[in-house]
């Protein structure tokens, strides 16, 4: 066997195949062209968060442009379909279009991330890839941003690639640095997306010089140096931190970019480290920390002098909310609103637009989501007298051809440090509590 | 932008960027060849877990053959890397030894999954795809394997691939079905590794077939019976359950193969239902239910008449312990046995072995890791008289290549469910405590 993804030349097997038994039985019943509109949206944000963080849109549309039924996936589907289906599959590309909040958007419960309107079948089966890729680019980039946030300004390095799936990696990586993040280890995500890559040593570096009579710190300090400059960074805590930084500034000298420490209390320690440094005459050495950190670590650290955060299991597993919960629902079909009943699952039928709400100051305080056959509201008239209203989705994809000059990942990495900056204050602090903002229906219509 | 993964004909980049600047100093200090071994462990279990399960050893094997550095790779990293350790990447490929615990075997703290063996350049650079792919897999299936325990026997489905990364969901789905899982709603894991593939209907569909005069329930139930035939599972929470399972039987008839509940308390509601389509003259029709569903979740319902469980988030986040935490350490060089000291980090220098102590029943009490250059222990002489001793590891890789014949994805899951019945009982509980069995060490040389 090979390593399959090498393969991979469709996105369109990455779907649950209920997605085409459903097109199955539509064909059949007649039912497959009925115009419908999909909603994709969080009912609730990650327990006690204050905001969410859309990412994955331009992801979603690459993995559209690819979403076609080739002879190697129709092969597999014929064994599962009948011939008719597989017949329209083979034809299959999306004509449909599609709306959505800008990459790098802030997002709240029920915000209408992504509207997808076509006829059902051909929309219906693109729910699987798009909540995939939502759900796992979003959760990274919410949690990403409360990190940028809790590191006030200093740098925050993603190094989680091996405590993730192999490709989940490169888009975490994508992620992080929309959400703020400065560089990351991983050479993929700097190749396909040109995140900023960085790196210099690890532990098996310093334990690699050992010799029979013991170890040999210095000479993998000097060896490093020798190849990347004085500027490195050196792995100071595989012995002993004291020595090793002694040995560090002794290899290097005062011109040494950096020290990381990657094990212990890393606020002691950075003290100590510090103070340590600037007594060998190496006041410009910067300390980079690592190890476990999440938002709370990071947070618990400004006071101490670390120059830098390098952030791996917490960032690529959404600091404890690895997936953003998003649902992919039918609300309108030939123009009626729809909606499912079952408990705790109710959602609201009918296609909808969301416009936010800011103070002149910036400062957000609402999200209304109104029906798209109903005007945009007027802000005196839903008690947001003298706010701002300013529209939420763009258009992504018309008659399935993605749109010209789309945000990319550095458009949605300013986007959303332009959009932190409109939080009320509360809604950028870690602690649990409610949405930052409220989510306001105005002129609900009655759903079948 | 296309999507990328149609591009990756290399692994090489599912790297961090270290390991190359590694490489490059080690090619200029002449430490490029130093013969050394790395270990791939997990120093602790998620937490109050009993056991783990390992898996992805062959998707990783699976990486190592495609792990080539070509021109569209080394045209990247020429921007990054000297001349002379671009020159070497461009001849790379791995040429030493790799032993490991079988796929499906039962992993312990400190338990020596894999042992990589060859040049330090050669095998330190293999550290961050191998750690991706194993502590991805592992966490799923150690995940998994005890939501197939709890449910006892019923028949559990993956359907989370909409809740994870897009290519993580199909690993995911493997790793599921390696533990015990029946089947997956994934395509693309269904085409890749042959896990056998189901799925009837959404939500949408019902709602799909709403008129301007309401909704038809009925419609959309007799639409997917005219194509799916009476075997088919029928979701029945769209609207009102009581009134849907009437619907459904009323559409299908006796011969109605399942009603789907996704919502709801699902104990009561599978109690009525059960009831409801007894009186209704379908004994013979399954309930599956699915909705948040966990480990825990599916015991609780083992008294309730449950036939199936659809689970979804949990198994592909791992139910609370999205990555294994397992690390790539170097522990020899040149026959010097190695370990990093920094606090709370320490490992144990030297290449091992581990072999698994058992009673005469079969069930084990004891994993004992001892060192590559002792001799096996004998039973008696550590405290285990009358025991049987197992050995773990498996060649995996001999001189670069794959060894012939290892164990497929059907031997793992089999190698798995009979590993399972070899635990401690309380080993197979939910509750948390500590691993099912000790490791311990015997005979520990003293690392450098």
């Amino acid at each position: 066997m090979t390593y399959r993804l090498a393969n991979v030349t469709s996105t369109a097997l990455l779907t649950d195949q209920y997605e085409l038994t459903m097109i199955s039985a539509a064909l059949q019943a007649g039912t497959a062209d009925r115009t419908c509109v999909f909603e994709l949206f969080a009912r609730r944000l990650p327990d006690g968060r204050r905001y969410g963080v859309v990412a994955g849109t331009e992801r979603f549309l690459d993995a559209l442009d690819e979403f076609r039924f080739g002879d190697d996936e129709l092969a597999v589907l014929k064994e599962i379909l009948d011939p008719d289906t597989v017949a329209w599959l083979a034809d299959y590309r999306f004509t449909g279009d599609i709306d959505g909040y800008r990459e790098g958007e802030l997002y709240f419960p029920n915000s209408p991330i992504l509207t997808v309107k076509g006829g059902f079948a051909e929309a219906v089966v693109l729910e699987t890839v798009a909540l995939s890729i939502l759900n796992h680019d979003s959760a990274i980039a919410s949690a990403a941003a409360r990190m940028v946030s809790a590191a006030a300004g200093r740098t925050v390095i993603e190094m989680g690639t091996r405590r993730t799936h192999e490709q989940a990696a490169v888009a975490a990586s994508r992620a992080a640095y929309l959400a703020g993040f400065t560089m990351t280890s991983n050479l993929e995500a700097h190749r396909t997306y040109g995140v900023p890559s960085g790196g210099t040593a690890a532990h098996a570096w310093t334990l690699s010089f050992a010799t029979p009579d013991g170890s040999d710190e210095k000479a993998a300090f000097r060896a490093q140096i020798d190849r990347l400059g004085v500027g490195t960074t050196l792995l100071v805590d595989t012995y002993d931190i004291t020595q090793g930084v002694k040995n560090a500034v002794e290899v290097a000298g005062p011109e040494l970019g950096a020290v990381r420490i990657d094990s212990g209390d890393l606020g002691v320690i950075a003290r100590q480290v510090r103070e340590q440094l600037d007594s060998l005459g190496n006041p410009n050495t910067k300390i980079v920390v690592s190890g476990d950190l999440d938002e709370y670590a990071i947070a618990s650290l400004r006071a101490e002098p670390v120059d830098s955060y390098g952030v791996g299991t917490s960032l690529v597993t959404g600091s404890g909310a690895p997936t953003a919960g998003m649902v992919y629902k039918l609300v309108e079909v030939d123009g009626i609103p729809v909606a499912k009943r079952s408990s705790h699952k109710e959602s609201h039928g009918g296609e909808k637009r969301a416009v936010r709400a800011a103070r002149g100051s910036g400062t957000i305080t609402d999200e209304i989501i109104y029906w798209a056959d109903t005007p945009r509201p007027d802000p005196d008239s839903i008690g947001l007298k003298g706010k701002v209203l300013t529209d939420l989705q763009i258009p992504l994809v018309r008659g399935g051809e993605r749109v010209a000059g789309l945000p990319d990942l550095h458009d949605a990495r300013e986007h959303l440090a332009r959009g932190l900056v409109t939080l009320p204050w509360e809604g950028l602090g870690l602690s649990h509590g409610e949405p930052a903002i409220t989510t306001r229906y105005v002129n609900e219509p009655t759903a079948r």
